[in-house]
């Protein structure tokens, strides 16, 4: 570990979970400073979610304070906010490998520790997740405690509410923690509802309530109606003196207490004590602030939400480095103003996904819907129906969330939606549960479906054009995270989407997806040193594919490899492998190799290491080509 | 159209839908009585969804004397319900070809009628689809009005929510209808309530609202506050007063009204103009009665619910066919109470996917989550994170719902669930939505995925205890709608999973998925009376192949063709095909030939007639032999 962690006094004598309950009230406040800055230490120089991760460290303390792990189980929803729970359990020591390969994971990993209860990486999935754990405990008598700490971000996503009203519904024993960072604690309005609150679930008021309705329904005939009526005139009561509560909660079966300040330890310790004595689904509302205790972040915090590694005394820069969602920023405002019936939609990640200068010219042609893929690509259908074209701007990996709709509600109508799809491809520190490494699989098999990858940033504005004015039914254009390497930045645009020439070489092709082409020209140039010259294909275009096109293109090859960073075994490599078949086109082809990534959960790391370990860096592809060569 | 129709004096003066507006209060209880009975006598024909129909004719008639159609335009959640609106716009004279191939569709269905102005099928998509129908009207200036009509059964579905999340969040000017069929009008509970509401949305009473409230509003400094002040004791009053209203949509920003008599011709016209008047978001909540005016169906409306062609004096009688979903049912009662640790899961679909007898026996370990399928697949992923054994049962369509909870929650983790997928392959008369043809598709892509594919009801036995107690991470298990053919019953049960030759033959090899087998064996007994022999295997297991056992099968085969009942361009021929190709066994394959459903929306028909055009029938096998033979 860094030297800075040789002065963190409490953290040292924490060695496990349980420990953190023994400390008093001054060593826990000064346990969360010691997180804090280890937090901001860390996060400063591997890079991570930080602000997130800093607004419940208080959280994080009174829950292992009150909850025996792993007996009890916490569940996180999406999981970057698990820091600090990751170095009080058990990765201290291992804190320094954050999201590098084979270190410990920016997010809650199964494989990683028990503790870690459920691997999360995708919004909105902690209940439904955190009610199976307690069922499976209810079913073998194991009476331990089940809590979901759950954002009121992930909790605009539908499957939140399904979790919910399953748990209502049933009256299960779960506790769920609606951690609310983006509404500030209002001390003028909400003290009043705040008090009130308090006093409703303090321990007292709760052995008081329930004895005394224990008393009345003992009485039989007459003490039901009683009990009733008492909780009936309870139930009025509550609901004139809280009409600012969200009442949805109660609607959906659970008791609801809050709002409380989520950065006071003893406060919040107090409430998870009382929601152990309560049988039935309880949801505590809890306010924290985004980057608390770094006042850089507390400041900015959409800032700090993710960051790359900065300077923590200056804080995050701006990095002027031109990416793929830069560009994308510029070709949609550019797009957008030349056809005026071009509307975006993002689900809650305008800044992200590059939509926020659109956002800004042409802001009644702009919908943020919150956490809602489903409801975005849908949503989308519903407008090009009557006659506008949704471009609706997603990370690869989040799309998965709506391939139902994709394919019910766009493909099988043939309505033209596009997809921009951001993060396709490997992306790195963020791992397994964020990579976009399924989007072509996933769209291969829908009918009325354009796939485009852009090799670099003019073919993508050009791509993104395309897809708006001359295309039809779903147009999904896919590019990576980071920018264009130098060979990309230096290919120039041509028209058409169909597969062209970007180098050329005789009898072995390497087709190559997207921004693959960087690696095969790469490799071409490798190859060249060695004497053997290869041509290279930009792809551009998954499916439909052109057979007469490739026809053309592969006249004269009697080997192909085929390089794209997806699923290999079901992408566009194999695609194309079935479709030459079909067309007799196999006859004269001696090798076929498919390079991309293999069927297995692909972990965090590096790109560059990745791209190694999956054989899809340029080594690998001469590697390919060489073993063609020497056969 | 059929004699009966002539007798219908209303049906028959409605030429447009326009018309219903003209009716009189008399006609139009007289027209709801006429569609009944069209109705009733349709679906005792040609089969379809009965009882949710004859719940909304008379909310159809009001809709259709309020709106003005198409400009205005109404969007049916699910969509079964939906018969009397497509007899009164246009279909009428068609409706006899209900569910027919090339006939009217049993689901609203865009390219049928600019009426059906959202094609649905799969469930809680009404809301985003109207919402995105909305946001476009209003960027043209169009002030037409937007309905959704849902269900409180798809209300449960998440997309719902998200969809009213943003409606609310935004005040669109959407009106939402809640089909509240469930739940009985309760007289002694629910009437102090209901008259409320109705003195509440009462047309003078909004309109003395909004002009006292525009009226303070018009007073500098001191009227904001008073009009604020106004609306916050009528607030309180109105939770006081209704305390058993579901204040969760007033939550989610809606003006919430009801709930109404939703077979009151009258009161539903009077809401429905209410509603007009008032901009932002609406939702009338109206209780309906399954099946009404057909009592076989008012009392027992889920044996109504979907049904096959039946004598409608008699009622429905259950069938005693042998069906995959009753061999289901049966082997999951067997395998759960040999194996203790078997959990059964599904949402809201007990009786249809043959869960009440698991349910019977073994009630503690059956989950019944709602339309909820993300939630459901979580749910069980954390119950496999706690050591259980989840059998999640779904039509395969429905799974598509849940694609990226089996990625990310279950696959990625590894984590041992087994999905039963009923309705697997071509569907037949439910259509384009309905088809069970991309679960293939959609877990080849997927990491830790084991997909079998039984041919017959013994197999289907056997591979769900293999699936429950050998296999690990995601296994599943696909059948059909419908029972086993007669060569397929013939066919013994054998050890493991993997290929299996049911026919000896020589050369030729036609390798078939799971109930294909029947096509593939009548392929085989025509051409045997063409002298021709061939080898037939049952494939057993889509993912992962065993290349070994392949390599062993296909020793002696030169030509191959496969059938399969999913889209084919990127199903298990293709799949095979690619690893056959890796694995270098191309090299003595002088054709491959995969048949499969076409990559093109595939639309409602019997199967027979769908095999027949897809080229999935034995003819169309053995014509590829033929074209092989002859090449």
């Amino acid at each position: 570990m860094s030297g800075s962690m040789e002065e963190k006094k409490i953290l040292d004598s924490i060695k496990l979970p349980q420990d953190v309950a023994k400390l008093s009230f001054d060593e826990a406040k000064q346990l969360a400073a010691e997180l804090r800055e280890v937090i901001v230490d860390r996060v400063s120089q591997n890079g991570g979610h930080l602000a997130s991760s800093l607004g419940v460290v208080e959280l994080t303390i009174a829950l292992l304070s009150e909850f025996d792990l792993p007996h009890d189980q916490i569940v996180w929803d999406v999981g970057h906010q698990a820091y600090a729970y990751k170095i009080l359990t058990g990765r201290k020591d291992r804190f320094d490998t954050l999201r590098k390969y084979g270190g410990v994971s920016g997010f809650p990993k199964q494989s990683e520790s028990e503790y870690d209860v459920f691997g999360v990486g995708h919004s909105s999935t902690s209940v439904s997740a955190a009610l199976g754990l307690l069922r499976a405990k209810k079913l073998k008598g194991d009476d331990g405690h089940v809590v979901a700490v759950i954002g009121d971000g992930a909790m605009t996503g539908g499957m939140a509410f399904e979790g919910l009203n399953d748990t209502g519904h049933f009256s299960e024993n779960l506790t769920v923690i609606l951690n609310d960072n983006q509404m500030s604690i209002d001390k003028n309005v909400g003290g009043l509802s705040r008090a009130l609150a308090e006093l409703r679930s303090s321990k007292e008021y709760i052995k008081v309530k329930s004895r005394v309705e224990r008393f009345l329904l003992a009485i039989p005939l007459i003490g039901r109606p009683i009990a009733r009526f008492i909780r009936m005139v309870k139930t009025w009561f509550r609901l004139f003196i809280r009409r600012n509560a969200p009442v949805i909660f109660e609607d959906l079966g659970f008791q609801y207490f809050g709002p409380f300040d989520g950065h006071n330890i003893a406060l919040l310790k107090k409430k998870l004590e009382i929601s152990k004595e309560i049988n039935g689904p309880v949801l505590i509302h809890i306010v924290t602030k985004k980057g608390k205790g770094y006042p850089l972040a507390e400041e900015n915090p959409s800032a700090y939400h993710g960051v790359s590694p900065f300077d923590k005394t200056k804080g995050v820069v701006p990095s002027d480095k031109e990416t793929f969602t830069k560009c994308f920023s510029k070709s949609i405002v550019r797009v957008g103003q030349k056809y005026q019936d071009v509307v975006a939609i993002c689900a809650a990640m305008m800044t992200s996904t590059g939509l926020a200068e659109f956002r800004k010219h042409m802001k009644l042609r702009f919908f943020d819907v919150g956490i809602a893929e489903e409801h975005a690509v849908t949503m989308a259908a519903g407008m090009a129906t009557n006659g506008f074209v949704p471009v609706v701007a997603l990370y690869s990996t989040f799309a998965q969330r709506a391939y139902d709709q994709l394919l019910h509600d766009v493909c099988l109508q043939n309505l033209h939606v596009v997809l921009a799809l951001d993060r396709a491809g490997i992306v790195g520190a963020d791992g397994m549960t964020h990579q976009g490494i399924y989007d072509i699989s996933m769209m291969l098999s829908m009918p009325n479906v354009t796939l485009l990858s852009p090799c670099n940033f003019s073919e993508l504005d050009r791509m993104l054009e395309y897809a708006v004015s001359d295309a039809k039914g779903l147009v999904a254009v896919r590019y990576p995270r980071g920018g264009q390497g130098d060979r990309l930045s230096a290919i120039p645009s041509s028209e058409g989407i169909g597969p062209r020439v970007i180098r050329e070489g005789e009898k072995i092709a390497i087709l190559a997806l997207g921004v693959m082409c960087e690696q095969a020209l790469e490799a071409a140039d490798i190859l060249s040193e060695k004497g053997i010259s290869v041509k290279v294909i930009d792809v551009r275009c998954v499916k439909p594919l052109n057979m007469n096109d490739w026809r053309d293109l592969l006249q004269d090859i009697s080997s192909i490899v085929t390089i794209e960073d997806g699923i290999v075994h079901a992408g566009f490599g194999k695609y194309l492998l079935s479709n030459m078949e079909d067309a007799g086109m196999m006859k004269d082809i001696c090798h076929f190799v498919t390079l991309g990534v293999s069927d297995k959960p692909l972990v965090a790391g590096d790109r560059n290491t990745l791209l190694e370990n999956e054989h899809m860096d340029a080594k690998s592809i001469v590697n390919s080509v060489l073993s063609i060569v020497q056969k």
